[in-house]
C-alpha cells in the first residue's frame, strides 16, 4: 500500500484549492480577517511583499515621468454622480460617512452625532475627486502631460471576501494622467499595461497575457480597459491589474479643459490605472505547493535564511560566529543591484519545526552550518523550488560567490515553470462543440476562441458556463478570424473562468 | 527715502506670519486645500518631501527592529469605548460611517442606503483595533517584544485646519510595541523619541527639545507621553513628534496577555509613537524665507537645478548638451550614501520667471550655465541659504568633486541657524513678574522655568497668558528646582505659544 507524502498544508491542492490558499496565508503568516468585516490585517511577512511590490513599481513609474501625490479619501456624494457609468459601477458598494462625531445617549452608550450637510464616500477609485483638482491645474497645453499617482487604501463594500483577492479595504496605486490628445492617451495607456505585465513578468516571475477587455468587463465610465490576466494554479484567471483609456468622458464630467497652442479651449484625454494588493493573491496562487508559500527571490522579503545546527553547547558560539559572518558575506553581494537580504535564525526552537517555518514562509533559500560544516568551510542548502529534503553541499566560498546566480536560476525556473503551466492549459478551439466539452469540465484553463464580442451571446455564455471573456489579446488583435458561435468576423478572445 | 526690498512672498513673516505660512506653500505648489471639508491636497513638490521623510524614518524603524504591518482603516465603535481616557480624546471629532451603499431616491437623487448594525469609526489613531490583534499575537514571553509599525493616513474632525499642520485627515506613522517589562516598555519609549528628535535634527535641520508632557497634554489613555518641540520663526512651538508609555492601560483594556517564563500570565506593557505630515509644515515654518520655501539638502526632492542660458539660438545645443553632462556628473556623487539628485530645467520660459521658481520651491543649490560658463569649462552657482543674487563662479571640475561638501555646508548652516533662533528665544526666567512680562510680549518665545505641576495653576495660565507646558526637558528632568509661582518644590519646564 503506498503511503500518500504527508504535506505542511493541509488540505493540499488537489483535495481543496480555496482552503489551501487560506491555510497557506496562515502558514506564511501573511495576512488574517480583522474583527472589521471584509478589512483585512496585513502581518509583516505579507506586507514586506507589497512593500517590495511597492518599491519597484515605484521606480518604474517615476522612470516613465509620473510623479506621486496624494488626494482627500473622501469624495463628496454628488461627485460620484457626475459620470452615469461610474454611479452605477460604485454606488452599489461603498463606505458612506455621514457624521462627524460620538455622543453618548442616556445610557452612556455612544451614538453618532454631528450630521454632515452632504455625505461622504471613502474612496473606491479616485477619477471624481482628482478629474476636480486637474481641471483647476491643468490650464494650457504647457501644463500637460500631467502623469500624476497615487499610494493609497480605498474602499469597496464586498459581500464575499478573500484575503488579498477582494477585501473591503484594500491597498493599491492608482495613476491617473491627463494628455492633450488621444494619440497620447492612448499611448499612455498601452505603456502602463506594459510596465504592468513587465514588473509581472519579471518581478513575480507571473506570466500575463496583455489585451483589451469587452464591454461587460470595463471600467465604469472608461471607453476602453486594458488588464493582464494570470492563470493560477487551479487554472482560473486572476485580472492582476489595469489600465483605462477614458476618452474624454472624466475631462468633460469634470470640466478638463485645456487651451491648446492657437489658444483654442479643448476638453483633454484622460487615463487611469492601477494595481492593488490582489497581486499578493496572484502571487501565492502562482507558485505556492502543499508545503506553503513559494517566493520568487526578486520580490521575496528574504532572499536566504541561515539555520545554524548546534547539536553540543561547547561548539554552539563558534557556529554561530560562522554564520554571523556567512551572512555578512552574503550581504555583500548583490541581486538585482540591491544587497541580497539575509535572515539569520538563531531561535531556540527544534530544526525540524525551525525548518519548515521557513518552508511554508517561501523563503527561496535555507542554508545549514553544522559544526562539521564549519570544519570543512562549507554550507548545506536547499532551494524552496526544490523537494524539502533535497539539500546539496558546497564550499562555502563559491556558494558566495553563485549566491547571485541561484537567485537568478530560480527565479527564471519559477517563471518557465508557471508560463508552461499556462501554455498546457490555454486551448486553441475552433467548434462550438469542442467549446462546451471544454468547459463541461471544472477546471478547465484558458479557451482561445474566435468571437464577434456579441454582448447578449457573452452575457449567455457568462451565466450557463461561469466564464467570462478575460481579453482580446494584444498579440492577436489585428486579425480577424470567425466567430465559433456565429459564424460572423470576431476576434481572437480568451475564455476563461476567473477570480 | 529708501525702498523696502521687493520680497518674492507677499506678506513677509513680519506683516503677516500665518498667511506668510500659506503663501510659502502655494508659492512651492506644495499643497493646497480641497473640496472635502479639513481634508488637503499634497502637491509632488510636497509629497515627495514626505516620501523623503517616510525613507529615512522607515530606514531607522527597521534599524531599530521593527517591521511594518497594516491595519483596518475601520474600527468598530464599542472598540473605543474600551478605554475611558481614550473615548473622551477622540468621540468628539472622528469620521462615522454608517451605511454602506448609495441609491437613488425617487428624484434620482443619491441616499446613503444599506445601514450597518454598528457604526464604524475612521481611525483617528489605532490603539484600540491593534490591541484587539495583538491580544491575539501575543501568548507567550517568547513572542515579545512584538515591534510593529503602520503608515497610515488617519482621520481627526478638525474644525479649523492648516494644510500640514492641523487638517481633517492626514498621513502619519504609528508605532505600536509590546513589551513583557514595564523597564523595557519605556526604553521604547525613550529609544522612539530619541529617533524622532535625531531625524528632526539631522535630516530635517530642526532643532528640537525632547521631553515630557504635563497630564493636561498627555495622549488619551497613554501613563505618560514623551514629545519633541521645535521653534517656530514666529517664536512658537510645534509639537513635532510623541512617543508614549502606555503602561498596562490598553494591554488591560484589549487584553494583551502572556505566559511569562514561569508559566503565569501577566498583562503586557505596550507603547506607541507618531509622527506625521506636520513635519512638512514644521521644516516650512523652520527654515523658509521672504523668498519661499527653504529646503535643508538631506530631505529636499531635489539637491540641484541646472538652468541652462542660452541667449542665441546657434549655442544653444551645445550649453544644453553641456548641461546634460554636467547632470550626470553630479548624479555619480553621493551625498549621505545615496546619489545626488538634479534637475534639469530646459522649459522655454523667461530666465528670470525660471530662477524664481525655483527660489520659491527652495531647492538647495541653483546652477546657470551659458555659452560664456561654458567656455571657461565654469558654472554660476548659488545656495538657497544665501541671497538670491550671491552667486558664485568657479570651474565645473572642482564645484562637481565639492558638491557633498556644499550640501553638507548648508545643512549644517540651516541647522545652526535654527538653533540659534530658538537658544536666543529661550530665556531663562525666574520670577512670577519676569514671566508675566515675558509672556505680555505677542511674539515671546520660550521661557524655561520652575514649576510645581499643579494642573489647576497650569489650566489658569494656559487660558489667561494662551501658553502651555511644552515639556519638561530630558535635560533637566532629575534636577529639582523652586516653582516661580508657588516656591514649592518643582521642575524646569518650556513654557510657550504653540501650534
Amino acid at each position: 500500500m503506498s503511503q500518500k507524502p504527508k504535506t505542511a498544508i493541509t488540505p493540499t491542492r488537489e483535495e481543496n484549492y480555496p482552503e489551501w490558499y487560506q491555510q497557506v496565508i496562515k502558514a506564511a503568516d501573511l495576512a488574517e480577517t480583522s474583527p472589521v468585516r471584509g478589512c483585512m490585517v496585513i502581518k509583516p511577512w505579507g506586507y514586506a511583499i507589497w512593500e517590495n511590490i511597492q518599491k519597484e513599481l515605484d521606480r518604474r513609474f517615476k522612470a516613465t515621468g509620473h510623479k506621486n501625490a496624494y488626494f482627500p479619501l473622501f469624495i463628496p456624494m454628488r461627485y460620484l454622480q457626475k459620470e452615469a457609468d461610474h454611479v452605477d459601477g460604485f454606488a452599489k458598494e461603498c463606505a458612506v460617512v455621514t457624521h462627524s462625531r460620538l455622543e453618548a445617549d442616556e445610557n452612556g452608550q455612544l451614538q453618532p452625532a454631528g450630521p454632515l450637510d452632504e455625505p461622504l464616500i471613502v474612496r473606491p477609485t479616485s477619477e471624481t475627486i482628482i478629474g476636480e483638482l486637474f481641471a483647476k491645474w491643468v490650464q494650457s497645453y504647457r501644463d500637460l502631460p500631467l502623469l500624476i499617482n497615487q499610494w493609497a487604501n480605498v474602499v469597496r463594500w464586498e459581500m464575499r471576501t478573500r484575503l488579498f483577492l477582494r477585501t473591503s479595504e484594500f491597498l493599491w496605486q492608482e495613476g491617473h494622467t491627463v494628455h492633450a490628445t488621444e494619440e497620447e492617451a492612448m499611448e499612455e495607456t498601452r505603456t502602463m499595461l506594459d510596465v504592468y505585465a513587465d514588473f509581472s513578468e519579471k518581478y513575480l516571475a507571473m506570466p500575463v497575457i496583455k489585451g483589451e477587455k469587452t464591454e461587460a468587463e470595463r471600467f465604469p465610465g472608461a471607453v476602453s480597459t486594458y488588464s493582464i490576466e494570470a492563470m493560477m494554479q487551479d487554472k482560473k484567471a486572476l485580472q492582476a491589474g489595469t489600465s483605462h483609456f477614458l476618452g474624454q468622458n472624466f475631462a468633460k464630467s469634470s470640466s478638463i479643459k485645456f487651451l491648446n497652442a492657437e489658444s483654442k479651449e479643448e476638453h483633454a484625454w484622460t487615463t487611469s490605472w492601477g494595481v492593488s494588493t490582489r497581486l499578493v493573491g496572484g502571487l501565492i496562487m502562482t507558485h505556492s505547493d502543499d508545503d506553503g508559500l513559494v517566493l520568487p527571490p526578486a520580490i521575496a522579503p528574504a532572499h536566504i535564511v541561515i539555520l545554524p545546527v548546534t547539536p553540543k553547547p561547547d561548539s554552539r558560539e563558534a557556529v554561530l560566529e560562522y554564520c554571523r559572518n556567512l551572512k555578512q558575506s552574503l550581504e555583500a553581494q548583490n541581486y538585482l543591484g540591491e544587497p541580497i537580504r539575509v535572515e539569520l535564525d538563531d531561535r531556540d526552537i527544534r530544526g525540524g519545526e525551525k525548518t519548515w517555518s521557513w518552508v511554508k514562509k517561501g523563503i527561496p533559500v535555507r542554508i545549514e552550518v553544522g559544526p562539521r560544516d564549519m570544519e570543512k568551510d562549507a554550507v548545506f542548502y536547499a532551494r524552496r523550488d526544490k523537494a524539502v529534503k533535497d539539500k546539496v553541499s558546497q564550499d562555502t566560498k563559491t556558494f558566495v560567490s553563485e549566491i547571485s546566480a541561484l537567485l537568478e536560476n530560480i527565479q527564471s525556473q519559477l517563471y518557465k515553470k508557471a508560463k508552461d503551466f499556462q501554455k498546457s492549459h490555454t486551448q486553441v478551439i475552433d467548434s462550438q462543440e469542442d467549446f462546451e466539452a471544454y468547459f463541461s469540465q471544472e477546471d478547465a484553463g484558458y479557451a482561445s476562441v474566435g468571437f464577434c464580442l456579441d454582448s447578449q451571446l457573452e452575457d449567455e455564455l457568462a451565466k450557463r458556463l461561469k466564464i467570462s471573456v478575460r481579453c482580446i489579446p494584444n498579440d492577436t488583435v489585428s486579425e480577424t478570424v470567425p466567430c465559433i458561435f456565429t459564424g460572423k468576423e470576431g476576434k481572437r478572445v480568451i475564455f476563461a473562468r476567473s477570480y
